[in-house]
């Protein structure tokens, strides 16, 4: 999937796992790729562009980037369009080869609505390749005491994407379970939980961002989700 | 966990698989036991009423029986509240030995609200055996075309009772998948739905609301689901 002419989108880019994402991802995307971020933090979301541009200038394949400060929660669907069509020009979706699109954005506080490839123009085309990546949780499978809206929250995005890949044949959808990673979310939850919570997180080994995305990538890279909206946990056992 | 003087609240207790849980219920509790049915349908409830009471006058104990009509997409929590209190004398709840809620309630079209037992004074009172039963779907853990929302909402509040289940420890919770079953919600899917869907329909054996309210009976009276929180499916081999 990498080295095409691309058209990527990561929500949550501003910090932690989706900047990481945005930064390794774009360094292996083909010329004339297009990268759009969206967070609702304007300085975290230009420090990630610097980041990519960093490393994409020093490639064969520097990478054109947008960013759009949002808050998805509270979002219309109307300016998420606005968004797609800054970021490329929707009605010419034949000059990518390849459409990815990270849901990364969450906080352990609130659900967040999400708009998905299949409801803009960027959609038509069956010859892009499409790729969808849902960043899940293990909340989405199991309790954590306090965390009912954000377990609830996790589950309920989960299935969506789940029926998104039986709706959408053409999507290669990916739910990937990073596992407990080095974020400021972590920081929240360490400050935040439960006791019981707090004391399990503390025994727990704690990954760095670059670990869970190069893990990521190594699983799209290998095709191991070979169902599309298959679930893939960082600690899975994959060959 | 029959055959105690009971508190019951069962909601869609109108038709369906609602109604035959609030009538089979109802004839296995203890005498002065009270039961609360919760639905939309007036007339529907009234009916489920006088079934239930029909069955338990024949039989020593006799049941209370309070009907509530609300929609519980709609209602707030004081509402919720206010039934309650009708049902039973909520600043005694000594007064019953056991309690016994469960969300039946659900459409095919939105998520609905709910309130559980624990925000209420029932929940008072570690003396009293508390058992929770939330009627889940099979679209909570498999796509369906078409069905994004139901599923994702299945998947929410699947994943709410497990935490529910963490966080309580002296209340049993079961999430109950029923199949598929001959209710007003499958003549919906069967006209509604898309194609691939109808047909899949029709080809799998329909079960009847009988059948599936005893085999849910038959689970809680083994207790085979041990671990409060678990999921148990019609169609699981259970000894």
């Amino acid at each position: 999937m990498w080295g095409k002419k691309s058209f990527l989108v990561v929500t949550g880019a501003s910090r932690g796992i989706g900047r990481e994402i945005a930064i390794k991802f774009s360094s292996k995307l083909g010329a004339g790729s297009k990268v759009v971020l969206i967070a609702r933090s304007t300085s975290g979301l230009h420090a990630t562009r610097n980041l990519i541009l960093a490393v994409t200038n020093k490639t064969a394949n520097p990478v054109g980037v947008t960013v759009a400060s949002v808050d998805l929660s509270n979002s219309a669907g109307i300016e998420f369009n606005d968004i797609m069509e800054e970021g490329c020009d929707l009605d010419s979706p034949e000059t990518f080869d390849s459409a990815i699109m990270v849901h990364n954005a969450g906080t352990l506080g609130t659900v967040h609505k999400k708009r998905d490839l299949r409801r803009n123009k960027f959609h038509k085309g069956p010859e892009v390749k499409k790729t969808l990546v849902n960043i899940t949780s293990l909340a989405a499978l199991k309790p954590f005491p306090g965390w009912s809206m954000y377990c609830s929250a996790r589950a309920a995005r989960e299935a969506l994407f789940r029926n998104l890949a039986a709706e959408e044949r053409d999507v290669m959808v990916l739910n990937y379970s990073p596992g407990p990673v080095e974020t400021e979310m972590m920081t929240q939850v360490l400050e935040q939980s439960l006791p019981e919570i707090k004391s399990a997180m503390k025994e727990t080994t704690i990954l760095t961002v670059d670990q869970t995305v190069s893990r990521l990538i190594s699983i799209l890279d290998k095709g191991i989700f070979s169902k599309s909206g298959a679930r893939v946990d960082y600690f899975d056992d994959i060959v």
